[in-house]
């Protein structure tokens, strides 16, 4: 490394950047839509780092000691795409399809091409995940690369930009590099601080990073700011380029009513002129990173999981814990963190176990989020609790992690009235609504410790987002510990000839559920009861073999919202098939719960047993 | 106001610190549950404002002068609820029903008492909705009372947080006052920074604060420091006071494992005696309030509603931002807020009528939603929007927004597949599960402009949390500007005695479902086609008799993931009443999308006029 430059040194660099501005108006206008102003601010900062610092195998994007170089900035995908051609990855008619129907460069950067890890395009994530990546290198791996991550100044009034900067700090994670394109100008008008670099400054290092204030255009000043960030121990670094929007071309240079516009065709020469189009296209090399190898893992075992006797008590967040510290002893690649809260979600029995492998992400849910989704893009297998209520604070990065094909598994403990005496601001009521609604997600709500272990071993397994509802309240051991469950499956757990109405519970009201059988019974009213631990995807199977068995009748009961949860989920089984459906009664909560216990709670939000009497005998 | 202090001054509120400790302890031992370790690290801080600085008529709740006082660490509530009986407000047989079926006084504050502006309890919310008071006070009511905001220190590793501490910087609010109670100790051992106070007024002054440290349990530092804070005139102020969780009890006191515990039975004796258990409860009085007036503003008028000419096309979210000024100009209590996208959502037609009642809020979606509800406090009547996907970065403020009983409406616009070539991270395909499932929510989705203004006013009238969905795309203009549209509606758009099956739609796809009629009416298939532009609550009258009459066959169709959208929404309906439900066929969003013409991806998607036409068919 070296911060010496030499004029051909500058000419390459302006070469790259003046290639990069020509590109990024070129596919735009193409497109007829995009961003080219907000990329040609940061072609400068990009030339410099893409020729002299960058480390990068496009060959092998996969390679372990490859840098990452996130585009926090999604919407300047124009300028990362140009990177991409100028390091010969994807070749200029490619180039051309940008956000064309089935081209792989999307209007904001997705997987889809495999070099970007991860989708950006909700301001505020790139960072954040950026330091997931970050911790990874430096914990997990231990391996040199760097994590370059472009940020847009709107973007630094996220919260979870915040969240990011403490939490980089604080795990001091020096091989993560912010570059902020301190452009000034917004979608509409002018930021909220402008080019005032030095308040920036001033909040970056009161969270504990280096900042270098340069000019972005000022080839001399970045490539000394990159070498100080390399060099800089302890500390992220985050560089904040004084830049202009529209940089080169002087109708579109620093000029307001620009952004996410392309030039107009009849204007693309003129702006092409002005950057001396560069006689024809240029082929950049790019460093290839070191042959390092990352800590080595042990080939995952075979888990053994926790075992809980049929009739003795146990909370399925317990349960949790306990199987999370089991499959952290038969696999290495499994991770684990949590929002300050680890000893109630027993994430605390991984944390104890593996401290090496835990990462207390303190009470900030959308960091929480984005450390898994990072975690992951190095390939491990990250595990994050909280609350379940408190997932809903990180639902834009649960959202956009499924469009980042992330494999990341989130488990949410204190569900539903159920918790009892904390009350409502506690209790998670939503979440199966908002979890079902993730694209390719997984959602599971076990209602029995011995079941809960199981599951959270098939988590391990699963792809994308998978979700697992727990509960806080201890309850009955309804199954051995042999027994087999799994994702996509549900448990009869009550059936005989004479079944005229089908109770389908999860979770805590399976436990009523079965009360409430006792009670029919009793009253020779015959109920088949169904355990739908596997809420997406649904057992359709079991279901439609219950409604055509018991008479055509259904009762659903779950500690929720009327609205996307397990009710939804048993009535979309018969929209998917011909015939007519059978007569279903959702029962949830109907009304804002208070605090009281947890039974309480349970009868006045209409789920308890004695509500699930009724309703199988309104039904018959 | 005086920083002199005698003793007599300094016994008063030792007397009422040692009250609220014990008062604190006494009501979560009855409960067997809740904080009182973390109330007793604010007992002094709470005495001192109590006394002597905060002006509040527990007479008159509602008196516009009241200081605001908001626990941001809501689990602080025995504390908060031990203030109001030394004022007088309860008696002590009612503070001892805390976190009982029925009691006001649940786990966490909410607005059940009527002294309780917002629900707190999930952290990281009490300072952004004060945020949001002290703006309708500087800039709306134009009052001096001030904000009093309670955070714990946990809590400020939130994004939310320094959302807010942004933007009170930003907004030079001098009249909120920010109280850290840095007692080191979170749930589960020590907070990231300790008691490094010095980290976090950093922080603050970074932010555009006034920060003073002190020891929160010297009453000449906490006096001083109040005092100080009403002076400072240009920008908030946080007091960060340095304390001990469980102060005045030796076996509490900064000791762990105490978090949410209260003092057992057998150990209340002995934890009273340490504090001198006041010989018998007293009552303090507070400083009543100024009598000013807020800014008058005049009588509501009529609104006069913009109107779009049947056959011309428009957006529906250009004809939000038309009826937003309309309504702004009928009603002065109207105001609007955006996440730094107003010329996408159309707020601009506001922001540019009424510069005074338009909010900037950048990009900061959590701070966007905290605004809106803290302007509700004082009556305010706020819109907010953004792109639809945006609001899923605000969902647990919204969800918390329920519980407040807050009255608010959002409006997200860019929804759906439709939206085009930007890509998924723009694109709303959760938004109708997330507001659907939001207590006592109200979810909008117009599909015309005229109809898109008239909900818009209807909006305005409408309690709770109220949604609208609005469009990218110009569409064209269906309903005369005449034709009235209410929440819980919905407009048959074709039917005939002939038709066979029901095709269920709303915004975009009914543009779709109108060209699948015709195509179908061609082919001598006759279809009802409903539109159901208010999602929730759903028109069940009109599906129901549609049902009866139309064959008992539906296909809906929504540009949205398949899961708790408009396709539930319509299966709901028939899980409320007696016998069978009709054959329900779901159209949804089924792969995730790419880039493309908004054609394009709605064919791709499985809910263009063409995929309704097949569904049509194979359902007769």
């Amino acid at each position: 490394m070296t911060t010496t430059q030499t004029q051909p040194q500058i000419q390459q660099w302006t070469n790259l950047a003046q290639q990069l501005r020509v590109d990024s108006i070129r596919c735009t206008t193409a497109a007829g839509s995009g961003h080219p102003t907000s990329s040609m601010s940061a072609a400068d900062l990009m030339a410099v780092l893409m020729i002299s610092y960058l480390r990068y195998d496009f060959d092998n994007p996969k390679h372990p000691n490859n840098d990452h170089l996130i585009f926090s900035k999604g919407h300047a995908a124009p300028l990362l795409y140009s990177m991409y051609k100028a390091a010969g990855a994807i070749d200029d008619a490619e180039l051309m399809t940008l956000r064309k129907f089935g081209s792989r460069l999307e209007g904001h950067p997705t997987p889809a091409l495999p070099y970007v890890d991860v989708a950006t395009g909700s301001l505020g994530q790139g960072l954040p995940i950026g330091v997931g990546v970050a911790m990874a290198g430096k914990y997990l791996d231990k391996l040199p690369y760097h994590v370059w991550v472009v940020l847009g100044d709107s973007e630094m009034a996220e919260g979870s930009i915040w969240e990011a900067c403490d939490k980089a700090g604080f795990y001091k994670l020096d091989h993560l590099i912010g570059i902020l394109d301190c452009n000034r100008l917004g979608q509409r008008g002018e930021t909220e601080l402008g080019w005032n670099t030095a308040a920036y400054a001033a909040r970056a290092r009161a969270f504990g990073w280096h900042a270098i204030e340069i000019d972005g255009h000022d080839y001399e000043q970045i490539n000394q700011a990159y070498a100080e960030a390399l060099q800089t121990e302890g500390k992220p670094t985050l560089i904040i380029a004084k830049t202009k929007k529209g940089k080169g071309v002087s109708f579109l240079e620093d000029k307001d009513g620009w952004h996410g516009k392309p030039v107009p065709k009849d204007k693309e020469d003129e702006a092409l002129q002005e950057l001396h189009r560069p006689a024809r296209s240029m082929t950049f090399s790019v460093q290839k990173p070191e042959n390092l190898q990352p800590v080595s893992i042990p080939p995952a075992k075979a888990v053994d999981l926790p075992r809980y006797e049929v009739g003795s008590s146990e909370a399925t967040r317990k349960a949790y814990g306990d199987a999370l510290k089991a499959l952290g002893e038969a696999d290495g690649r499994v991770v684990a963190m949590d929002g300050e809260v680890s000893n109630s979600t027993y994430a605390q029995e991984f944390a104890k176990a593996f401290p090496e492998r835990f990462f207390e992400q303190y009470i900030a849910e959308e960091q929480l989020v984005a450390t898994a989704i990072g975690m992951q893009v190095r390939h491990y297998i990250p595990f994050a609790s909280t609350f379940a209520a408190f997932f809903s604070r990180a639902y834009d990065f649960i959202r956009m992690g499924a469009i980042s094909r992330a494999n990341i598994r989130l488990c949410g403990s204190h569900a539903g009235v159920s918790i009892g005496e904390d009350g409502p601001s506690q209790m998670a009521l939503e979440d199966l609504a908002m979890m079902r609604a993730v694209f390719g997600s997984t959602v599971l709500y076990p209602s029995d410790p011995n079941q809960a272990a199981q599951l959270v071993a098939e988590m391990a397994k699963h792809d994308g987002i998978v979700y697992l509802r727990s509960t806080r309240e201890k309850t009955p051991v309804l199954y051995a510990p042999d027994e087999k469950f799994t994702v996509g499956g549900s448990k009869v757990v009550k059936q005989s000839a004479q079944d005229k109405v089908t109770v389908v519970a999860a979770g805590i009201t399976l436990h009523e559920a079965l009360k409430a059988y006792e009670q029919l019974k009793g009253e020779n009213i015959h109920a088949r009861i169904i355990d739908a631990y596997s809420v997406k995807p649904i057992d359709e199977e079991t279901i439609l073999a219950a409604a055509e068995e018991a008479g055509n009748k259904i009762v659903t009961v779950e500690d929720h919202w009327p609205e996307g949860g397990l009710g939804d989920a048993v009535t979309e089984v018969f929209t998917q098939r011909d015939g007519p459906m059978p007569q279903v009664v959702k029962l949830a909560v109907q009304s804002m719960p208070g605090s009281g216990t947890p039974a309480e709670l349970l009868e006045e939000a209409g789920i308890s047993a004695h509500h699930i009497v009724q309703a199988v005998k309104a039904l018959i």
